[in-house]
C-alpha cells in the first residue's frame, strides 16, 4: 500500500508537527478540540522530501490529494470548480519551523472564468468575486510562476491614473473585468501558457511550487543560519476559504492572548470589518482595537475571547491567533506561540506559574537567555531609532545603546566626561593604557579587533556599550576624526552606538534606561534553584565585584591583575619594574607595587568573603605597559637614569612579532619569578588580613595563566607555594589556599592528566584556546571573519559562541584527562563564552563545575545554566 | 636467601649489561672468551638502587663483597691487605650507559702503611711503591671524600719548588715519604679522621662513594639531557691491579681496532713503556705509535694484535681498548665500542659489510643520522677552531661553518659578495625582502628568531650556515655594527659562525669543504633499499630542486610560492597587486605575474618529471611583501597613482598584531580568490606545457595552506578545481592533478575526517602546528625558550625535534581521522622536523607516507627512515 501522504485536519494533532508542519499540526489540533476551523487537509513533509528527489508528484500523492479534496467537498457541501457554488481553497506552506523565504500563501484557488460567475451568483457581489479572481491570478502568477509582481501592479496603476482613483477600492466592476483580462494576458505572455482553468491543475501546480520553494536560495540561507536541517521538508496546507470581506457582518483580525510588549494578561489585537486578512497587515485601512469588537459584534467577541482563553490554556502558552468572521460566524485560521519582548516574556512566564498554568521549570525554558541583555542595558527609543539610517556596522561587542560626543583618546574622553558630557570613545583599537577613558565613556567604537578584543572584553565587563571591529570606519586618532565613505565625524560630533546589533548612527538617538522588574527577580530566583552548575563573574576591582554580587554571581572566576597596574600612581612603578636591568632593581620596584596590589585584593576579599575568588597572575606581554608618547619616555628615562637611547632600546627589546604567542602568562613567571612572588605575597597577605578582620576564612585561589606543560606548572607552582608558606609562617597565621591553572593552550588540554598531578583546579580560557586552535588572532580576525561569514564558510563567530566541533573537542579532552588524574577536580571556564547560552549548554554537557562571565552576563548565564539542567532531566 | 649482589667476572657476560653495567659486562665477556683480563668482580646496579633507598650497604652486600674478595684472593694468590704481598685493586663505576659526571676511578686500593712495605719488598722498587701509595691517598681523598684536588697538588708543587725539580719523576724516595706523610695530614685535617688503614674499610667507602655519585648534580643533569632514566643505577667494578710502571718490561696503552678519524682498517693507538694508564692520557710524556710496539715487544704486540682482531670479530664492531703490560705479560683492562668521526663511521660500516662482518641493516643502524651534517657542509679546521674563544652563542639554526666579513643589510651583502668577498649577513631578523642577500652570504647571523624563523628556514633550505636568535648580540642595522658586551663588530670586520653548535667567533677561522666518499654513496643506496617511507625535499626553485635530486629526494613535498615573488622584476607587480583597491586592478597585476609564475613551475617540473611536486599556494601575510623604505613607497605611490598618504594608509591597513595568526594562508584565497586562480592557472599551464614537451605525464599536487575547517577547504578546493578544469579544456589537454591541504592548525587535526572528505592529500606543517599547539611564536620564543632550557623546564627545542607528547598527539589524531575517511590518503610532513632523526622515527610510527625536508637534510632523513624501518622488524 502507498504511504499516507495527505491528512485531513481531523486526522492530525499537535504532536504530528514533524509530519504536518507547525501550521498544519496546529490547525489539526484546533479541529480536534472543537474550534471553528475552516476545514482542509495537509500534504505531508514526507511528500515534500519524496517530491524533491525527482521533482515529481507521485501518482499516489495525486490520488490522495484528489480523495481528500472529495472529503473536503463533502464537509463543505461545495464542489471544487463548481460553476454554481465553487469550493475555493487557500494553499499555504508550513514547515516544522517558521521559515521566511519560502512560498507563502495563495488565496481563492479554484476560481476560473466559469466559477467566478458562480461566486457572483452566490454572493450577489460581482465586485467581490472579480476582485478575488484578479487577486488569485496575481498571486498565482507571482508565487507559482515567479512573474514579476511589478508587471501586475503596473496594470492597476495605469487604470487608477487613467480614472483618477486614489486607491484600489475605487475600482469598478468594469475596471476589474479589464484587470482580470489583462492579468491573464500577462500570464500568457510570461509563461507561454493560458492561465490554467482547471482547478485541479491549479492545485497541483501550487503544491509543487510550495515544495520547490523549500530549496530556493533564501530558504537555504535561512536554514544554514538557524541550524535547521535541509532534509526535513515542508508540508502544504489546503484549506477551504472563508471571507471576511463579504460585508459589514464580516471581518478579519489578529490577536495575542496577552500583551506581547508588556506581558499584561489581557487580550491584545486588532480587526477590520469587511476585509481580508492581508488588509490588516497591509496598513491601507487602520484596524481597530480588538476591544471594540465587543460592541460591534458582542457574540462573536465573546466566542473569540473564550476561544483565545481556551487556546492559551490548551497550549499553556501565549498565543498569536488569526481569525476571520464570515457573515457573523467566527473562524480560527491559525494559532501559534506569540513573539514577545523580553520584558513580556518574563512577566508572562512568571504570571503563568502563579496561575498554575506552567511549572517553574517550564517558565525558565521559555525565556531566551540572550533576550535578558535588553533588560540589563540602556536601549534606544524604538521610535527614534526607526528614523535613523545606519552609518556603519561593526561587531556587536557589548550590548546596549549609547549616544554621545566622540573623542579620540582616553585623556580627552575622560576630561569631557568629567565635565558632564556623554562621551563615545573612538579608537582604532584600545589598549590597557586607555582604561580610564573607557570607563568614563558611555560607548566605545573601534575599527579593528574582534569579539574578544581588548575593547570588547573591557566593555562587557563594565557593562559599557561597544561596537568593535567596525572596518568601514577609518579612524585617524591623531587628527581627531573618523571617516565612513565621504562622511567625516570630528571630535565633539554626536554619534550613537547600538552594541546589540553593531550598528553605528550619526547624531544622537534617545535612549531609555533599564528597569529590572520584580518578575525578573522571581525568575532569577528560580534559575538559581534549578541550575546545578556554578555561575561566577569575571571581576577585576572591588567595584566590579560588587556589581557581580548584585547580579547573583557566586564567586569570581577570573580576577585579572593586569588592569590594576594602569592607575596613574602605579603605572610608573610598573614601568620601572619592567625596564629594570637587574633582579635587585626589579625587586625594589616590585616592593613599591606590593602594598597597592595587596589593597586591591583586600577590597575584593572583603566584598566576596566566603565566596571563591580566583586571582590570575600577570598575563599580558610586558610591552603593553610601556609608554609610547615621547614625553612619557623622556620622563621615564630621566627617572631611571637611562639615556633616551638606552630606554628606547630596552623598550624595543620587549617588542614582539606575535605578542599573543610571545613572552606572557606563566612565561613571565619563569623568567621573572620575582613578579609571581610579589603577587603571591599580596594575595596571601590580603587574605590573612581580611580573615583576621572579618572572621570569615578567606580561601584564595591563585591561577597561573598560559600553562602548556607539566614542568612549567611545577616550576611556577613551587614559586607560589614557597612564597605562600613563607608569608603564612611570617604572619603566624593559618590559611587555606589553592593553586591552579588556566587551560587555554591546545597542548595543555592534551596533557591535562599530567598537569592535574600538580594543579588543584582548572579554568578553561576559551578565548585564547579558540585563537590557537583556529590560528585566529582575535585582534586581526575581524578582517577576514567578515569574508568568511559572507561566503558562509563560518556560520557564527567562534569568539562569540564556542566552536563545539573543534575547540569543544579540546575542552572535552581537557576535562576528561584532568578528572582522570583528580576525579573531583574543580573545572571552570572564564572565557567570554561563559556568557553565551549555547556555550553554557555545552559547558554543562562537558560537566564543568562553573562558568564565569562578565557581571552583566551573570543573569543570562544563570538562566542558560538552569535551562541546561532542566533539559538534562 | 638474599639476592645476588655481586658477580665474579667469570660469572657474567655481555648480555648482562643492565645488571653489571657496560664496563662490567664487557670485562666479564672478555673473561668468558678467554682473554687475559685481571680478574675481579662487579657489584650490581641493583645493589646501587637498593643502597640509594637509605644510603646504606646491606649486610648481604657486605658479606657478598667479602666472599668475592676471598675468591679473587684465591685466583690471584695474594691477600687483600697482606703485609708481605698485598692484593691491590682498582674500583671503578660502570653504568649501563657511559656517563660523565660520576665518580670514576680509584687505583691501588688496599695500600696502607704496612702493605706498602710489602710492595716494596716484592717489587724491590721503593719509589714505585711510595708513588703508588701517595697517588692512592690523593685519589681516595679527592674522589671518595671530595677533598680539593689543589690541596694535594700544592704539597707537590712546594716540594718541587724547594728542590728545584722540573717534574714529578724527579721526586726521590725521601721526597715521596714526605708527600705521603703530608697527604695523610691533609686527609686528617679535612675529614677529621685518620686515613683508613683497613683495606676492607677503604673498599666499602669506595663502593659507597660510587653509588652516591649516581645522584650528584652533574650526573643528574647529564641523564636529563640524554634521556637516561634516573632509576637504573650504576655498578661498581673491583679489579685486581696490574702495573705498567714496573720497569721497561712493562707498559700501558690505548688503541682502536680501526682508525677512528678515517675508518681505515688498521690498528690505531699509542703506548708508553713503564707507565700507568693515566700517564698516557695526562700528556706528560709523549706516547709512541702502537706500531713501534712490534719492534719493542714483538710477542706482546702479536698477542695484542690478535686479541684486538678477536675482539672486533667477537663484538662485530670497532673497539676502543685499554691494555697494560706487566713484566712482559699483556692484560686487557677494557673494551668498548670506539667513538669515531662521521667519515670513519661510514667507512667502517661499509667495510664491515664487505668483510661479511655485519649486514647492510646493521651498517645502517650504526650511523647517527645527524652526523651526516658534518659531511654535507663546510667544517672548521679543528686545530684552528681550538685556538678561538667563543664570542657569543645562538641557536644552531643551519649546520656548517662559515667565515667572512659582516654586512648589515641584504644590498650591502650582495654587493660585497659580487665583488668576491666572503660575506656574513648580520640582521636582527631576516624577512623575505632579504632573500638575495641571504643567498649571497656564506653565513647568516640573527639576534632574534628561533629554529624555524625565516632566517633558519631559508638557510637550511639553501645549505647556508646560520646562527639564529643570538640574543647576546645587540644588532644596530642602521648604524652598521653589532655589539656583544663591550666588543663592537663593525661592517667589514671578520667573524666566523659555527652553525652546528650556534657559536660565533671574532675573526676568521679556516674552514674545509665537504667531500662525499664512495662509501657515503653506498650507504645511501642501502638506506633507499631498506626505508619504506618516502623522503622528499622542500624546494622552491629549479636550483633547489636540482640539489634535492642530487641528494636523493624522491619528490618535492613543499614548493613554497612566496619566495618566487621577491625577485626585483616581480616584487613591484606583486606589490601593486596587493595594494589594488578593486578586483579588476588586482586581476591586471596578477596577469602580469602569471607568465613569471608559470616559468617557475615549468623549470621545476622539467627537473622533477614523473616525481611528485607539491606546490603550496601563497601563504604569508601580504604585509610581508610591502616596501618599508621611504624611497620605495614614494616610487610605488607614483606608479599606482596614489598619494603617499593614501599608500601609507593602505599599507597600514594590512598591518597585523599577530601576523602569524592573521590574514594569511587559505584566508587570502577566501578574500582574494583571484590570487588562487592565477596560481592554479600557472601550475596547470606549466604542467600541460612540460607534459607536451617531455612526453612525461606531469601530475601536479596543489596544496592549500592553513586550512582549519571543511567549508573553507571546500571553498578553496572549488576555486582551484574550476580554474584547473577551465585551463585544461582551454588547452584541450588531459591532465591529472591533485588538490590537498596542509594540516598545520590544531583544529584541522581534530576535524581531519571531515577535511579528508574533500582533500586528496594531507601534509603536516609541524612548524605552525608546534607554534599553535604550544602557543609559541617561533619568532619570539628564542627569548624565553632559553630560560626554559636553563631551568630544565624544556629538555629540547620543540621546533627542532617534534614534541611527541603534545604536538605528536595531534599528528596521530590527524592521520587516524584522515585515513578513517580515506584509508589510502597520502599523508606527509613538510615542517622542519622532517630533517630530525627522532622526528622521522616518530613520523614512521605514525605511518606517514613521506617526510619532506631541506635538500641538505635528505640523506639524513633517508638514513633515519631506513633505521625506523629496520627497528620495526
Amino acid at each position: 500500500m502507498d504511504k499516507k501522504w495527505v491528512y485531513m485536519f481531523s486526522e492530525g494533532d499537535t504532536t504530528m508537527r514533524n509530519l504536518l508542519g507547525g501550521k498544519g499540526s496546529n490547525l489539526a489540533e484546533m479541529t480536534k478540540i472543537g474550534l471553528p476551523v475552516p476545514q482542509g487537509y495537509t500534504v505531508t513533509t514526507e511528500a515534500c522530501i519524496e517530491y524533491l528527489k525527482d521533482t515529481q508528484l507521485t501518482d499516489g500523492m495525486i490520488s490522495q490529494i484528489d480523495a481528500n479534496m472529495k472529503t473536503l467537498e463533502e464537509i463543505c457541501n461545495k464542489k471544487f470548480g463548481d460553476p454554481q457554488d465553487p469550493l475555493l481553497v487557500s494553499v499555504r506552506s508550513g514547515a516544522k519551523f517558521s521559515m521566511p523565504g519560502m512560498m507563502d500563501t495563495i488565496l481563492n484557488l479554484g476560481l476560473n472564468d466559469v466559477s467566478v460567475r458562480g461566486v457572483v451568483a452566490n454572493t450577489q457581489n460581482e465586485r467581490f468575486a472579480l476582485d478575488a479572481y484578479r487577486r488569485f491570478i496575481q498571486m498565482f502568477g507571482d508565487v507559482v510562476l515567479e512573474i514579476e509582481h511589478a508587471k501586475f501592479e503596473d496594470v492597476l496603476d495605469e487604470i487608477k491614473n487613467r480614472e483618477g482613483y486614489e486607491d484600489e477600492t475605487q475600482l469598478t466592476v468594469e475596471n476589474l473585468k479589464e484587470v482580470v483580462q489583462r492579468y491573464k494576458e500577462i500570464y500568457l505572455q510570461e509563461t507561454g501558457n493560458e492561465f490554467p482553468q482547471d482547478p485541479n491543475e491549479q492545485l497541483l501546480m501550487a503544491v509543487e511550487a510550495v515544495f520547490k520553494s523549500w530549496n530556493n536560495n533564501r530558504a537555504r540561507v535561512y536554514r544554514e543560519k538557524n541550524n535547521i536541517p535541509h532534509d526535513i521538508g515542508t508540508a502544504v496546507n489546503v484549506q477551504a476559504m472563508v471571507f471576511g470581506n463579504m460585508g459589514n457582518d464580516s471581518g478579519t483580525g489578529v490577536a495575542f492572548t496577552r500583551n506581547p510588549a508588556t506581558g499584561e494578561n489581557k487580550l491584545f489585537g486588532e480587526f477590520l470589518i469587511n476585509a481580508q486578512g492581508e488588509d490588516v497587515v497591509a496598513g491601507i485601512r487602520t484596524p481597530k482595537d480588538i476591544e471594540e469588537l465587543k460592541d460591534e459584534m458582542p457574540d462573536v467577541y465573546k466566542e473569540f475571547h473564550e476561544t483565545s482563553e481556551l487556546l492559551e490554556k490548551h497550549y499553556r502558552e501565549m498565543q498569536d491567533v488569526e481569525f476571520t468572521i464570515e457573515k457573523n460566524k467566527l473562524y480560527m485560521l491559525q494559532t501559534r506561540s506569540g513573539k514577545r519582548t523580553a520584558e513580556a516574556a518574563i512577566k508572562i512566564a512568571v504570571d503563568m506559574v502563579k496561575e498554575g498554568l506552567i511549572t517553574e521549570e517550564e517558565a525558565l525554558t521559555r525565556i531566551e537567555p540572550t533576550s535578558l541583555d535588553q533588560l540589563l542595558h540602556p536601549t534606544f527609543d524604538p521610535k527614534a531609532l526607526e528614523e535613523k539610517e545606519i552609518l556603519a556596522t561593526g561587531l556587536p561587542a557589548s550590548p546596549g545603546a549609547a549616544k554621545g560626543r566622540v573623542y579620540f583618546n582616553a585623556e580627552d574622553a575622560k576630561n569631557a566626561a568629567d565635565k558632564g558630557e556623554d562621551v563615545i570613545l573612538v579608537r582604532k583599537e584600545t589598549s590597557p593604557e586607555d582604561i580610564e577613558g573607557m570607563y568614563a565613556a558611555k560607548g566605545i567604537l573601534t575599527s579593528t579587533g574582534g569579539m574578544t578584543s581588548h575593547a570588547a572584553v573591557v566593555a562587557r565587563g563594565a557593562g559599557i556599550c561597544c561596537v568593535a571591529g567596525c572596518e568601514d570606519a577609518k579612524v585617524f586618532e591623531d587628527k581627531k576624526y573618523f571617516q565612513v565613505g565621504d562622511i567625516v565625524i570630528k571630535e565633539g560630533d554626536d554619534i550613537s552606538l547600538h552594541g546589540t546589533t553593531g550598528d553605528v548612527f550619526q547624531g544622537s538617538i534617545k535612549t531609555q534606561d533599564p528597569v529590572l522588574s520584580e518578575d525578573f527577580g522571581e525568575l532569577m530566583k528560580w534559575a538559581v534553584k534549578y541550575k546545578t552548575m556554578g555561575v561566577y563573574a569575571n571581576a577585576d576591582t572591588p567595584h566590579d565585584a560588587a556589581t557581580a554580587l548584585e547580579f547573583g554571581a557566586e564567586g569570581i572566576g577570573l580576577c585579572r591583575t593586569e588592569h590594576m597596574f594602569f592607575d596613574e600612581d602605579r603605572i610608573s612603578s610598573m614601568r620601572r619594574m619592567i625596564l629594570s636591568q637587574t633582579v635587585e632593581q626589579r625587586e625594589n620596584y616590585l616592593a613599591e607595587l606590593l602594598p597597592m596590589q595587596r589593597e586591591d585584593f583586600v577590597g575584593i576579599f572583603e566584598i566576596m568573603l566566603h565566596r571563591p575568588v580566583t586571582v590570575r597572575l600577570l598575563d599580558p606581554p610586558l610591552h603593553e605597559f610601556l609608554p609610547t608618547k615621547a614625553s612619557d619616555i623622556e620622563q621615564l628615562a630621566a627617572d631611571m637614569g637611562y639615556t633616551i637611547d638606552q630606554l628606547e632600546s630596552y623598550i624595543r627589546d620587549l617588542e614582539e612579532f606575535n605578542p599573543m604567542l610571545g613572552h606572557r602568562g606563566c612565561r613571565l613567571a619563569v623568567t621573572y619569578p620575582e613578579i609571581a612572588v610579589m603577587q603571591t605575597r599580596a594575595i596571601i597577605e590580603a587574605a590573612i588580613e581580611v580573615t583576621k578582620k572579618t572572621g570569615v576564612d578567606i580561601v584564595p585561589e591563585i591561577m597561573i595563566p598560559l600553562i602548556s606543560m607539566k614542568p612549567e606548572m611545577d616550576y611556577v607552582y613551587n614559586v607560589i607555594k614557597e612564597t605562600a608558606e613563607k608569608v603564612i609562617s611570617e604572619k603566624q597565621a593559618t590559611l587555606n589556599y589553592h593553586i591552579g591553572t588556566m587551560i587555554e593552550i591546545p597542548r595543555a588540554t592534551l596533557v591535562a592528566d599530567k598537569i592535574a598531578e600538580t594543579a588543584e583546579f582548572f579554568s578553561f580560557g576559551t578565548n585564547d584556546l579558540t585563537q590557537m586552535t583556529y590560528g585566529f588572532s582575535r585582534d586581526d580576525a575581524a578582517k577576514y571573519i567578515e569574508d568568511y561569514t559572507e561566503k558562509e564558510i563560518l556560520t557564527s563567530d567562534p569568539f562569540a559562541s564556542i566552536d563545539q566541533e573543534g575547540v569543544g573537542q579540546l575542552v572535552r579532552i581537557g576535562v576528561e584527562r584532568g578528572r582522570k588524574t583528580k576525579p573531583n577536580l574543580k573545572v571552570g571556564v572564564c572565557g567570554e563564552h561563559g556568557g553565551d547560552p549555547a556555550s553554557v549548554q555545552f559547558f554543562y554537557d562537558c560537566d564543568l563545575t562553573y562558568v564565569s562571565c562578565s557581571p552583566f552576563r551573570v543573569p543570562l548565564a544563570a538562566l542558560a545554566a538552569a535551562q541546561a539542567a532542566i533539559n538534562d532531566k
